[in-house]
Order: C-alpha cells, then structure tokens, then sequence
C-alpha cells in the first residue's frame, strides 16, 4: 500500500538520477490513520472550502474544493488561537496524524487544530483526476498558490466559526511544510502573527548552501550509528559495481536481497542502488528515538539497529553486501512480512511523489551533490542542464532554481518576524535550514538528538530531554505572540 | 495627441457609469517629454531587460522585453543608493519627466536612478500588439507581476552594474506606482530597504474606507476654492437635465460647449456629463500652486481659477450653464488652441487606459459612489453586481474585491517596516491612503496644500512650504534606512 509523501521529489523513472534529491517515502500501512485514534480528544471534522484554481490570474476563474480538517474541542473562544498546519505534499490525515505536538499544546494554547491540505495532494485535486494531465493542468501547482488557498481560508474561517473573528493564528508546519509556515509568514503577516517551521530548509536553494552538506549529514548519521558503518555503506557501491559486472553476479544479487524480479538490466541496477540510497537517506530522516512508523515501521534508533550489521567495511564483496541486505532489511521489512523486496513498484504510482517531482521541476529545485570522500555516496554532481531536460521530457517545464530566493528572500530574511527554525542534529534537512538566530524574533531551536521535525511528533517516554526543552520553547514563543497580540488590541498606538 | 494614463480606470465607451472611478487622463503633448531636458544633468538611457511572461506558473516559459530608464551620473560607488521608480499605468519616460523628486535628490544620495516600466504598458508589452487581444493574453497583467518584474530587475541591475552588489535600493512611487512601492517593500523587504509611497490609495479597497471618500474630497476641494462653486457643479447636473430634454435644448449645449460633433442621443448626455466630471475630478487631483501641464496645461491653482467663473450657484440654467463652459474650457482648452471639444474622442484609445480599464476589472476595484448631499455629483450607488456585468462583458474576467486586502493586508500592515506614505490635502486619492502613522517605521506625511503626489514633483519657486517639509522629511527617513543598513553590514549580529 502506498500512500503520503513527504519530501519525494524528482526520482521518476530513468529520469533524475543525478537529480534524485528525494527518494520516494514509502508510507506503510501500519502509518495510516487508525480511525481508534481520531475519536474523543483527537477527533476532528473534515471540511471543504470553494476556492479559485488560479489566484493570481483571471483568465481561468474556476474553482475547486480543497479539504480541511477541523479539531474546535480545546477552543477557547475569546482567549484562545487557531493553530495552523500548512499542509505539504500529502494526504492531510496523514500530516494531521503525524503531528501530535499540535494535538499535544491545543488545550494549552485553548487552540482551534486547522489541517489544510495542500493543493494537488491528498483530495484537494484542483481538476480532480485530470490534474496531472499535463503542464497546463499543473501550473496551479506552486508554492504561492497554496499561500493563497491558506490565506483564503483563515479568512473563511475567521468569518463563519462564530467568535473567532479576532482569534489569533499561528501557522505550524514540518519540512516542506515548515517552509510554507515560514513563507506564509513572511508574506502573509497580516494573517498569521506568526510560524513555526519546522526541519525546514529554505536555505536548500540554488547556492545558499553547499549541495554537499545532505549527504555529509546522512553518512554522519551512520558514522555515529556505529563503528564501521558509514565506511560498509561506502564500500559497498563498488562491490555491487564488481559483482554486478556478470550475469551470475546479478542473479546473486537478486537472490541475496530477495528481490520480487531479477536484476537484469542497467537501469535495474541503477534502481537497485537507488533502493539502497532511498533506504540511507530515510533512515537518517527518522532516526527517531521510539518505534515509529512515520514512513516504515522502524524500531527505536533504526540507524543504530542497522548499523550492528554493519561493522566490517573490509569484508570481501559478497559477506559485505549480504550484510548490507539485513540492514536494508529492516528499513523495508521490518514486520517481516514481505516475502520479496519490489524495485518497480516505485513511488510513480502515488500521486504525493508526482505532485512533489512536478514541484521540484518548477519551483522547489534543491541542488543536492555527493563526492564519495565526504560523504558515503557514489559521486554525483549537481547538474542543473540535464536536471532541466529531464524535467521537460517528464513535464513539459523547465526549473527556475534562481526563482525560490527571489520571492522569499534567500539568507536576507531579517526584515521579518515570528518565525521558530526548529532543527534536528541528525536531520539531513538541517544542512538547508536556519540554525543560526538571525533577530530576537527570528529564532531558531536546535534539537541535536531529533530527526526531521520530531518536535512535531506526539509526546513519547523516550524522548530525548532536547525535544522536551524545544516543544517547551516552541510554547513559550507562541505565547509570546499571543500576549503581544492581545496587548496590541488592548492598547492600540 | 493621447498619451500616458495616470489611474485610469474602468471608463470603457457606455459601460462603466456607475463605476466609473477614475475618468480618463489626457496627457497633452506640451507635457511630453522634452528631448532637451534628457541631457545633461537629467539624462538617462533606455535599457530593456527579458522577463518571464508569468513568475507564477511554468506552463508559459516564453519572454517579453521590460523597458527601464537608467541614469547613473549623480551615483557615488561604495556609499551610494538606487532610487527604484515602481512604473505604474503608462509610458515610463512620462513618469521619469515628472518625478523631478528623484532627480532633485539624486546628487544627495549618491543614487542611480532606475524608472522600471510596468508590463503591459508603454514599450513594455508581452505580447507585442497583441498583448490586449483577449483575457488570455492580458492574464498576466497583475500588480503580483509586476513587483516579481520589479524584483528580477533590481536583481539583475545588482548583478551586472559592476561595484553595485551592495547597494541598498530605495521604492518609489507616486498613486498606483506609490501603491506598488509600498506593497514592494512589504513583499520584498529583502529587495528594497524602504519605499517612498505617494499618494498611494492603498486602502481604497472592498471596505476600508467609505465609497464616498473620494467625490467628498473632489467637492471639498471647489467649496474652498470660490464661494458657490461646488454649489454651482452641484446644480449643474439638474440643469443639463432639464436643458437635455428638448432637441431644442441639445442643440443649445452641443453650441454653447463647443462639442465637436452635437449630442444626439441619452449615451452622448452621459459621455457630456462624464466629461464635466472628468474635468471636476481631474482639476482637484492636479490642484498644483504653479502653471504645470500634468495632465492638460492648466494654470497655476487651476481651480481657484475656475471657481472664478461659478460664483452664482443660483443663475438661471442656461446662464448656470454658460459659466460651467467657462470653467470646464479652463480645464480641456487652456491654451485655446482647440476649435472645439470632442466627446468621441475618448481614452479607450489609449493603451494605458486599456490597462487599467482591465486591471480595475481584476484586482484593482476601488468602490467610489457619491450621494449629491455630501459631494457636488449625481447620486451613484457603488454596484459590484453590474460593475461585475460590464468587466465580464467588455474583457472576459470578473473583478475579485477581496483579493487586493487579502494579499497585501487592508489595514493589518504593522508587522512591516520603512514605508513612508505621503499624501496631499487636496488630494481626492487621500481618502482612501495611509494619513495616520502605525509604527515608528511605518510613517505618514500631510501636505495640506498638496494635491497628487505634490511632493514627487520638482521643486517650484511656489511650491508651499508643506511640501517642502515633507520632502525633507522623506529624505531624512531615507538617509536613516541607509544608515541602519550600512550598520547592520558592518557589525552583523
């Protein structure tokens, strides 16, 4: 079953495979909403809101429904706020599902819970099942429109719950999601008195930061998941290489990590390495300090787990990649129940990762590179010629990577204010991110045992006391918001 | 000769009457730019620069040329300012010859200037001669475009004029071009370190203000400029009634006003009466202390010279009549060069008035009535229904109302900083602009004896001493945003 993405970009096929920033997040079963879990307290209403497929032209004055959902329990009316999620590409229950923080303060915060899905995911289709036709079908797809369907809705919301007129808004969000809570407050101030935005890289554009530094992260991950770790996985692209070099090699390979069809031709090994590359990159992602399955079902620490069968980089290529298989292993199978690994059923089926390629294409071009010494990946470098080919054959467009830090500002962002960065240490995201204070309003968290945005998480036992202290942070922030803002009103200038 | 258009609006052959907001300006060719004064001090290059047709979308890829006026010789390298003027609707070079501030202060700071065309006006058309064909090709006509154009040039200007990476770029602007600079600053604070809004009407939007503002302003305006006068245009509208209902009656008006061609029909009665109001609306915006030739060539305090001619609201209608020929025929025929006054003769030829004729159909709605109590004109109610009617009809596209205060805040814009909003006393857009401070940096400056954008003018022996002042005081804010920035480069926190 294959679901919600997150961060999912550009492997599609052949194509990308330079360009592969994201590989696919494979949403298990097991993540998916448990109804059990949406009753008393977590219970919220699933809404619809009319809004304009293109807000920023006239020509095209249609309309679509985009969804929402709506927990109003823990509002306090007349001294509460509306905490916002700014939905990123993927179904929203997955997101709503996904964020207990959010759940965790409503009573606190005496907060409205807004889960807006973001348009061209999940079921807020613009032109329903054609709206991946084609470019023309595709080009409400952006980052500004979906600002726009955010602000459009507060405004709806503000004007048809009863009350809440006045009720503050603080807009939240994780990854490309923290990106959109961020920009929204940078471009929509009036509308939300502030963000938190978190394991956000909105630093992860053109130069602003070196493309290398994602991979440096993930292979620093495995580094300290255990001795020997990093350097197995660095070894072990040549000897798939070597092996991979015979016909025998291939059927050896195929059978050592169980796949569902024979490696048979060079694509098959390039996706092969992808799988393996998918498998790195994800588990530095949710290295999560519990058993999660935000993405797969994964044991507490995953990387840690995985990197017991990976002490011995000198091995000799066969023993080497057969470990290699127990810890990808784990990524993929974990419960066990696969009876085979399937290297087609790739991420081209779930309309999340086609919406997010599509996006990587136009706007959210991250130039992402590897060189083998600093990092533990085959060397690739950033190359934004065929980067564009292969989003116009795909697509039909060309990327604008200049176009991101043009309308949102690049590193020059201290005109702004009210927004957390909150970053993990082990998140490869955290390489593009704000980790840096840059005003007494701009204000980052560091949490250096998280992953990506485990401050976004739901409360858990084994929480590193760094999450606690950044979800205590993160609070204090937003009441510091709301104070400010009912002083504002009490006294206006 | 018709030329540039200074808002515009929405005054499109019969359609538009009770809409029409701004009748249509008539540059007269005395106020076209005079080569002589390009040289020298004043002089300037015409530069053009590629830009997308739509930032906001990937579908069309293709390219236009923006048109820019670049004059560099006051620039002092290493310290220097840009001065950026944010074009609005028409012929950049017209506005270049009127913003004589810039050139005035342009030795002070040590500034370039740059006059940037606004798409779809003057040289700077998307599609050529096609680029007011149909919705489809005027969809990209939008402010939201414009400010994207705007940033891309400053941008590229930062690029490529060598030793100019760090200079910090100042906004300016005067009616919709001081609207764009105030929302540039908003949008892009990491572009432009402030903006200079003049007279920039940025609340005449849905509900801000009251529709009626604007003709109360108008009527204010003659009411201090003679006794009788507004009570004579007052009583004008019922004597061309009565008068009108005879053929007898028509021949008489065509004869005493002038008209080129005789009114015939109810539509030249209401293009005739259109015309008084254009002349009414115009001599209040354009109520400068010296001889100038804005719009038309008008006399210094235009209408206190016309107020000369309306002394006897009480008079007999044809006699009532004969007065208000005296007076309008200040306004179209100063210089008495016309043999006489052409109705047909309207700004739907003019491709500025065409612009804005479609972006007050768009985002640009501006609700204006008037009641005949309060102001000096004809009671017309504000009727979006039919107002919606005429756009669909006469280009295709429905007006959105709301969109402008959703995206660029109503009156919510005190999460911004370094906007200077200037307005004119006299000046009927005043209604609906920023006359009270919000923060410390959001400021505002009066200029009682003002009218539009006064203070952006050259300076003029009779200038009144208010607009001195508030070009001081603009220039004082200036130099503090430069010094803030230069600080902030040399100790960074």
């Amino acid at each position: 079953m294959w679901g919600g993405w997150l961060f999912c970009l550009a492997w599609v096929g052949d194509f990308g495979r330079a360009q592969s920033i994201f590989a696919p997040l494979r949403l298990h079963e097991a993540s998916r909403p448990d109804p059990s879990r949406l009753l008393g307290l977590h219970a919220y209403r699933t809404c619809c809101i009319t809004q304009k497929i293109d807000h920023f032209g006239f020509a095209e004055n249609r309309t679509f429904k985009q969804r929402y959902l709506l927990a109003d329990q823990h509002w306090k009316k007349g001294v509460g706020s509306i905490l916002f999620y700014t939905g990123n590409e993927g179904d929203i229950s997955w997101f709503a599902n996904n964020t207990g923080f959010m759940w965790n303060v409503a009573e606190e915060l005496g907060a409205i819970l807004v889960f807006a899905e973001h348009r061209y995911y999940g079921e807020s289709l613009p032109f329903g099942n054609k709206s991946y036709t084609d470019a023309k079908h595709l080009n409400y797809l952006t980052s500004e429109q979906a600002l726009a369907d955010f602000a459009i809705l507060i405004q709806h919301l503000k004007n048809t719950i009863p009350g809440a007129q006045n009720t503050p808004v603080i807009a939240i969000g994780g990854s490309y999601g923290g990106m959109l809570a961020a920009w929204f407050r940078m471009k929509y101030p009036h509308i939300v008195i502030g963000a938190l935005a978190a394991s956000a890289p909105i630093w992860q554009f053109d130069s602003l930061v070196p493309c290398g530094s994602f991979y440096k992260i993930v292979t620093e991950d495995f580094r300290k998941g255990g001795l020997g770790c990093s350097e197995t996985i660095r070894n072990s692209w040549a000897a798939i290489k070597r092996i991979a070099g015979t016909e025998k090699g291939l059927q050896w390979l195929s059978h050592t990590f169980h796949l569902c069809s024979p490696l048979k031709t060079t694509t098959d090994v390039i996706n092969f390495k992808e799988l393996l590359r998918e498998a790195w990159i994800y588990l530095a992602m949710v290295d999560y300090p519990y058993e999660a399955a935000f993405l797969q079902p994964l044991p507490a620490w995953p990387v840690k787990v995985i990197c017991k069968y990976l002490k011995n980089p000198k091995l000799p290529d066969r023993l080497l990649l057969q470990n290699i298989f127990q810890a990808v292993n784990i990524y993929y199978n974990y419960t066990g129940k696969a009876s085979c690994l399937n290297l087609t059923q790739t991420a081209t089926k779930s309309l999340g990762l086609r919406g997010w390629s599509y996006q990587a294409c136009t706007e959210m071009v991250m130039p992402m590179c590897s060189d083998g010494i600093n990092d533990m990946f085959e060397p690739q470098k950033w190359d934004l010629h065929s980067y564009s080919e292969d989003c116009f054959k795909t697509w039909g467009v060309r990327p604008r990577p200049y176009w991101i830090p043009t309308i949102y500002g690049g590193k020059n962002i201290s005109a702004h204010s009210n927004i957390i960065f909150s970053n993990g240490g082990l998140d490869p995201w955290s390489g593009g991110g704000v980790t840096k204070n840059i005003t007494d309003t701009l204000v980052t968290i560091m949490i250096p045992e998280g992953a990506h945005h485990l401050d976004l998480r739901a409360n858990n036992p084994s929480d590193p006391i760094s999450v606690l202290q950044a979800r205590l942070l993160e609070v204090h922030y937003m009441k510091l918001w709301l104070q400010k803002q009912k002083r504002v009103k009490k006294c206006p200038k």
